[in-house]
Formats: structure tokens, sequence, C-alpha cells
């Protein structure tokens, strides 16, 4: 299998994305069934792998002479920059020449990348991205989605339930995850115009164990695995979240369950709903982010979890 | 002026109520302007007042003989319970024989009193409630709506933010309150329909000091002092912030920012856009909150600052 990596997204570009490469061929030293595919300055990254002492062996360097930078107009930017790590990135993911795609970079040009390269999966009425969300008691819970679809149909919150079972079972190794509806109010019949539309959706689907209304008090406790909502919602979640961990570096706070909300450690979150594993990085990454980003997709590739999810969707 | 007071309300009633009522006479021993109506079960609270050793002089106890529970449903509950606190309480308020109500019980059986007992104030699309937000850096800000409107117009959020610019101003006093918008990007134009459509009205308002879109991320920060979303997006943030604290509690964490998530130190919330105030106070309230939520009343009623939201919106 074949993991193509944008060398040039994100803050700390290329030289901590080649660490985090590093990071992971030594930690996968006997693994041969994953070789990485780099888009980048092809100059500059021969010089940092030979200043790291970067193996080789598993590394296949595709040179590209433009970078997307992350406030360019995504659409625009892949348009204009057909050379691009990222625009390049896609065409090798679209053409099988590799078989995920990572970048700490642009995050709508990943999405309008993602979206435009690759086909939906059959059944999927909308693609989704998700994240981790620290649970307290050492749980991890999963969110979605956090941003593709502002405005949804309950359709789609149901869908996006059986996608996030089935990404919780498989790579989150969470047997039977509990689900949950983000809603305002613990009961049936509570909520906006979406979510009391969603509520009978999700209670006859069968592909999920659902529990219910979730409200915001809920977010960090182990009530739900899969929190289930819009991508207004999750989006406001998601960077309230985030917040969390700033706040706590900026008052001096030590605890072990704040410091997981250090959101790098999870590498990224994954596009869920194209044919082929897309992980997009926080700009703020760094070499931990981009070896468990790399992590994420072998793990999405090893499992078939994309084939899951396609099985799931058309079961229902 | 006559504050009415539920002493029934709350997990902690009559007794914590009697004592946060006790704290406010203490403290403002030389203050005769206001006075204090109390509906609840006249034995008990004659008893309380006697052990508590209760200063009388400056209130008048209303006695009632049933009581909403915590989960009651609300319309039926006030219906079927004429002669409860609650009840009683807007009755008093509706007929002019007090100026204000407060409540640390039934949430939605506050509402539906507010809103079928008294006159939505003239010009108001629908009354709104807000809740206190710790800001970093010892600033307070306010978010509205947090729960009564779950589905909202872009009329709507702009009328909301006015609303709350008024209410900042006297009320937190913040002299020039920084608006923004809750939203998923800061640039104009991003966001789901309703942010869409909102953002124009709020940037063509004249009566609100406008600072465009803000994240999740910055709920807790000083870009803005007055946070506007709909009914729905505010819950969950408000639920999700309140639930900061009681992780500070488990892990054992005292700092002097994240003290500030204890909300019972804000008293309650307001129900902004009907003729008179009405605070609506948590159901765990203790003495503290009762105090403050006698001082919320007091501060709107000798601020007027129901009047200037009424000349706010009608002006514009």
């Amino acid at each position: 299998m074949n993991i193509g990596i944008d060398t040039m997204g994100g803050d700390f570009a290329p030289l901590e994305a080649l660490r985090g490469i590093k990071k992971y061929l030594s930690e996968n030293k006997d693994n041969h069934t994953i070789r990485l595919t780099l888009f980048g300055d092809v100059q500059e990254l021969n010089r940092i792998i030979t200043e790291e002492a970067i193996s080789t062996d598993r590394i296949q360097v595709v040179p590209t002479t433009q970078v997307i930078d992350m406030h360019e107009h995504p659409t625009k930017a892949l348009k204009e920059k057909p050379h691009s790590s990222i625009a390049t990135g896609f065409h090798y993911l679209a053409k099988d020449k590799t078989d995920a795609f990572i970048s700490a970079g642009n995050t709508g040009a990943m999405l309008v990348g993602a979206l435009f390269n690759l086909k939906t999966i059959e059944g999927i009425l909308r693609p989704v991205i998700s994240s981790i969300i620290p649970k307290q008691g050492g749980r991890t819970g999963l969110i979605l989605d956090v941003g593709l679809n502002a405005d949804c149909k309950p359709e789609q919150l149901n869908q996006f339930a059986t996608l996030g079972a089935v990404y919780a079972r498989h790579i989150l190794e969470i047997p039977d995850p509990k689900v949950g509806l983000v809603n305002v109010g613990e009961e049936e019949g509570k909520g906006n115009l979406l979510t009391q539309g969603a509520y009978p959706l999700l209670k006859a689907n069968k592909a999920i164990h659902f529990i219910g209304n979730i409200e915001g008090r809920d977010t960090f406790n182990d009530k739900a695995d899969v929190m289930v909502c819009d991508g207004f919602t999750g989006n406001i979640i998601l960077k309230l979240a985030e917040s969390i961990y700033d706040i706590t570096q900026k008052e001096g706070l030590e605890n072990a369950y704040l410091n997981r909300f250090n959101f790098e450690i999870y590498g990224g979150t994954p596009v869920l709903g194209v044919e082929k594993p897309v992980i997009i990085g926080h700009g703020i990454s760094k070499a931990t982010a981009f070896c468990n980003m790399i992590y994420v997709a072998e793990k999405m590739l090893q499992t078939g979890v994309l084939q899951k999810l396609k099985e799931a969707v058309q079961q229902r």
C-alpha cells in the first residue's frame, strides 16, 4: 500500500512533515507493506532527508513546484496551481498511483480536492469530516460532521451516525459504539426542526446503537461514543474543545485529562464518504501529528473501513 | 419596587432561597426601595424565617399550596396547578402586584409562564434568554439565545444582537460592547444559511458595534462581548461551558479563571423581550445564586433596561 503525503502543507512544513515520516519509519522498520509517496520541493526534501538521515528505502519523492497557501481560495487555488503538492497528490490518488493522501495544508483545498477528484462511495449522500473528542475516564469519542455540511437534512444526520459507528468500531476499536444525537434536551421531541426530524430515523436505524439525545454537557462524558450533529454545530463544538487546551496552557495547568485536549496527538481528521482515505491535519501539525496521520491512513487501509462504510449504508 | 421570589423552586428550596434572601437583606440594610414578595408554603417559610432569624420588615409572604416539580410538563403543570408558587408568582406579576419575578424552579414552566402572562415588548419578534460567559482576562461575555428559539430567522439573530448590546451596556456595564456572530469561519460569507443571512443585517445594524464572525474558539476570549446565535447553538455552547466547571472539580483543579465557570455565581438568566424582569435560576441554585438573582432583578428595574430595549428595537 502506498500513502501519499503533502510535505509542503502546514505551518512547520516541510521539516516537521519529514520528521513525522522519520518517526513512522523508525517505529515500523519491519513493516514492508506500506510505502510513502512524498509530494514537495525535491531539492528541499532531499536536503532534509540527508540532514535528518531518513531512510529512503520505502520513500518515493514526487517533485512539485507550487504550494497552496493556508489562506488561498480553495477552488481557485486548485485550478491555478496544478503543480502544487495538494493538486498533484490528488492527481496521484485519483490515478491509483497512491492509496491514501495526507496533508496539513489548506483545509478547504483538501476538502474540495477530495470531493472533486474522488468518487463518493455509492449510497453516501454527502461526505463528512469527523474529529476525535477526549472523553473523561479515558475513552475516546467521535463527533461528526465537524464542518463539511453546515446545513443538513435529517437523513444526512442519520447517515453520519452509520458512518461514525463504523469508523468508531474499526478505527477507534470501540466494539459497540453508543451513538447520541447532539441536542438541547434529553427527551424525544426536543430540539430544532433538524434534530426533531433526525431522532425517529436514528431510533429506527438498525446499523447503530442509538442511545437518544445528548446535550452540550455530555460532550466530554461517557454517555455517547459517537456524537452526531450538523457541520455547523460540530465545528463550533470542536473549535471550542480545541480552545480548552490553549486555556490550560495559558493558565499553566498540568492535568492528564486536559492534556488530551492537545489535538495534535490525534493526527488529523479523515474525510469519510469518498472512496479513498484522505486525512486532513491541523495547520500547526508537527512530527507527532504527521506520524499519527500516517497511522490513521494505514489503519483505514488495513481494516478496509471504507468498504465497511459502503456495506453499512447500502444495508439499510 | 417589589421583587417576587418563588421560594419553592430548585433542588435546595426553600431553605437556600431564604438564605439567599437573608444574604441580600443583610447586604442592603439601608436600601428601602426594594421589597420582596415570597411565594411558598407559609408554614415552612415562617419556620425557616424564625430559625434563620430573617428580618421580615421588607418581606411579604404569599401562601401557595402547590409546587411544580422540575420534570413536569410546563404548560400542563401551569394549567393544573394554579396555586403553585410559579403560577401565583406570575399572577402577581401580571397584575402589577410585583415588578419582577425570580425562580430556580422548572425552567420550562418559567418560560411558558413569562410568555403567556406577560406582554412581549412592542417591536420584539421573539423573547430570548441569555447567559453570562466568563472571558479570559477578567471580562464577562454574554451569549444569546441560549434556548428559547431553537430555529431562528436572520432578523431574529439581528434583534438578539440589539437586545444583547443593550443588556451588556446597562447590566454588565460594558460601555461599547463588541458584538460577534457565532459562526464556522471568520470571513463574511461563511456559515450556514442562517448566519449567511444574518451577517449583512448585523453589518447594517447601527445600534450595535458589530465585529463580524467569531468561531467556537473565540467563546472564551475577548474578541466579542456579546455572542449572537440561535437557541440551539447557544444552548449547546452554554451547557458545554457549564460542564467545564464540573471537569475542573472532578480533576481537582484549582484555578481562578476556571472557577469563574461555576455558573452559580451569576445568579440566573433573564428572559429578555417581555415587559417585566423574569429571572430563571439553575435547579442547583444555593443562597449565593438566589441573592445574585435578586441583584440582577434590582439592577434591571433600576436601570430601566427594558425601556431601553424597547427604544433600541423601535429605533432601527
